[in-house]
């Protein structure tokens, strides 16, 4: 038989059981705090009708797709008529609009897939990757405070997750724009041409954008300069709403968007997330049209390079494309597998404990298998994951086969023990052993994973 | 803006979040299960190399196949050279194959994850659902006893399901293809036609069966009544082991079988398994080719026409395409989204209780909502999953959410309990309501939803 080279595509990612044990985990904890929100779980198809999910005409986007058909229908000399989801937003808005009338408002909702990209594989650019998204869904209207639950929920994930020295940063895209108004930078283009730049001071640094703030945005160097004083000045988050509070004859926008950024931080901090964990960071842009009030980011503060690992913000209307609803909405997104193979990467999540089985059935005595097999059901039906080892080999194959499996007890019996109604519990790390009788065994082990 | 209506492919699947619930149980319970057998998570990506998947030359399979390309890709002229899995046992061939010296055999891995099929979307046949496998893959042997695994994986799963009734039917192909020659039935091509005569017995009855043994499989109208007698009496498992045994002068394939079978009964029951969910039934087929020989169907005794809900059996060799080394396996898939949605259709599964919070928090008191949140952060913090009504609506109207979502409790606090310290619990079906100390509110909540 001609052997085929096995091999995936590039930009696809997949993992060995104990990466995939711990990524499992990873998203488990992730799932978790979403569902002690109270956020429902939604799951879409992978792929949707073509000219459902491309409603916005060319552009960036499209690029990206890709396109999904059938042998059959491309022998017919179809068009393909079905893509791959890029994001979970379009499905999004897609569900909500279909199921407007079954669901119940405001709709919290959590998914988490995979979503694809038809871009060119690079470094931490995946064509395949999971996505965990929430968002809340309003009809006609969503009230602030649900803005003030997102940082609660990346406080609760990333320290459930054991990430050291992150930080939420929050900002607030009307009050940005206002202090661009209250310099004088008014009208869409100019204040989209400044905010382009600053969205780059974590790339390019400080004087950098200062100078591009005038030649590419057309500032005066003076009001450059004090532009960038006053969304860079470092200092804590009471200060900085104060000495927004402070500015003089502030443009109702401004005003509008210091409001709502005050409501935001005062519901994080009643939702129980500690001060250090958030910053009100005046120079986070995050994308340029989509987001209307409320932005997030987040960093590791010791590897600000990696850029944001969890970011979202408020949106005006979710789903203008398949209704006529207003439907305005809040939410996040974490791109999990990047994010999961970099902690793994930096070992702040190990997967060498990766383990499935909680104690492994050696096989010492073929004509006990019966007796093995009922001590397994035994154990299992304690609540242990249990594994027998079925096949004949010699008893130190087995142990090797337990110990790169990263199962750290094994059980042994032969005719003796079984006449005495005892096992032999061996702990492989410390090589200790003790004979455990039948009656206790469960428990017995219980102990041992504890330790 | 032009409108979209928002709609799904024929032949996809999506749940709202009610039956979502329900469904992530579902599966839920099956990774559980898996994993207590000690069986270890894999993923693979949604697409192959079209190469790779297909290397099974044109046939009914590539039929069925979605071919996958880029936008781009497909603009430049390329042909597609990716397609969406169709199953999980070419996904696992591949990943087997490729990784093969960093796996640890015997190699027990479970797969949960969707598959996709070309073709004309029908009742029950879906083009995208999930598939939950399990699979024990040796190198160069495996022993008979992993066979008796998968009837007790069966057992517990559909057992921790609810499912009433339900019995597993076991066979072996060697037995089955000893009986022919014992008949005097030889040669592949007499013993495929036979077999695939028998395999239809569910559908066509064993009248009808008989009659096609005869003028399609061309046996004489007396082996046929007596092959026929010999598959299909009805008998206890221990009748149908015994009449087996007592077959004069066996073909050695007979023995072999009935050896083998008898192996993976006694380990069943050594599992624990009761011998009223398991059949030791010789009309059970189980496709033409791949199985070689334990096969395994389930089957809900109050509903045959379903067909089986659990199939699967040992092979050969699981992935002679992409490597020179011998790896014979055992395995069993369970269609999950074609069986939840059986289920639910039955009533067997439910899904009006499917609700995430355990306790919705009204807001009575607008100037109250930072004390909301720090009732939800605390009751978080006993593990309760809490929603908070933030939208300024009327408290009839928050009510009319909590019951709509199926959330049983809610919390009703206004400046005058919190005065008191306390909180008004109000139990939404029994409409009863009580003063719950803030102290005790937890311990109060956790204590209604275990009634």
């Amino acid at each position: 038989m001609t052997i085929t080279t096995p091999r995936i595509p590039a930009g696809s990612v997949e993992w060995l059981p104990k990466e995939q044990i711990a990524f499992q985990r990873f998203l488990e904890t992730i799932r978790r705090v979403y569902e002690r929100f109270g956020f429902l779980p939604v799951e879409t198809p992978v792929f949707e009708i073509k000219d459902v999910l491309l409603t916005k005409e060319g552009g960036e986007t499209e690029k990206q797709v890709y396109l999904v058909q059938s042998t059959g229908g491309r022998k017919e000399g179809h068009e393909p008529d079905l893509a791959l989801r890029f994001d979970l937003t379009v499905p999004l808005a897609r569900f909500v609009a279909q199921h407007e009338h079954q669901l119940n408002f405001p709709f919290r909702r959590y998914q988490m897939q995979k979503v694809y990209r038809g871009e060119r594989p690079q470094r931490g650019r995946e064509r395949e990757f999971y996505q965990c998204d929430i968002d809340v869904i309003g009809k006609d209207g969503l009230a602030m405070g649900y803005d003030a639950e997102l940082p609660a929920i990346i406080y609760s994930i990333f320290t459930e997750v054991g990430l050291p020295n992150f930080q939420i940063q929050i900002n607030n895209r009307k009050l940005l724009k206002g202090i661009l108004e209250s310099f004088g930078i008014e009208g869409k283009e100019a204040q989209t041409a400044a905010l382009h730049e600053v969205d780059r001071l974590d790339k390019i640094g400080a004087d950098k954008v200062r100078e591009r703030l005038v030649e590419e945005a057309g500032l005066s160097a003076d009001i450059a300069a004090r532009l960038m004083d006053m969304l860079s000045l470092p200092s804590s988050n009471t200060e900085t709403l104060a000495r927004l509070a402070a500015i003089a004859n502030p443009p109702a926008l401004l005003t509008e968007g210091l409001n709502e950024l005050r409501a935001v931080y005062n519901g994080v901090q009643a939702l129980g997330v500690p001060d250090s964990a958030v910053r009100l960071n005046l120079t986070t842009v995050r994308g340029l049209d989509y987001y209307t009030g409320t932005v997030y980011e987040t960093l590791l503060l010791d590897d600000i390079a990696l850029g944001s690992i969890c970011s979202g913000g408020r949106y005006e209307n979710l789903a203008g494309h398949y209704t006529k609803s207003k439907l305005p909405g809040v939410g996040i997104s974490i791109g999990a597998t990047r994010l999961f193979g970099q902690l793994l990467e930096r070992g702040i999540i190990k997967a060498e404990q990766g383990c499935m089985a909680d104690v492994l059935i050696t096989q010492l005595d073929t004509s006990l298998l019966p007796d093995y097999f009922s001590m397994a059901a035994e154990l299992r039906s304690h609540g242990l994951n249990v594994e027998v080892y079925v096949d004949e080999h010699k008893v130190g194959k087995q142990l090797k086969y337990a110990d790169r499996a990263g199962v750290s007890l094994v059980l042994i019996m032969g005719s003796e023990e079984k006449a005495k109604g005892v096992v032999t519990l061996k702990h492989l790390k410390t090589a200790h052993q003790e004979e455990v009788p039948l009656p206790n065994l469960a428990s017995h082990i219980r102990k041992h994973l504890e330790i």
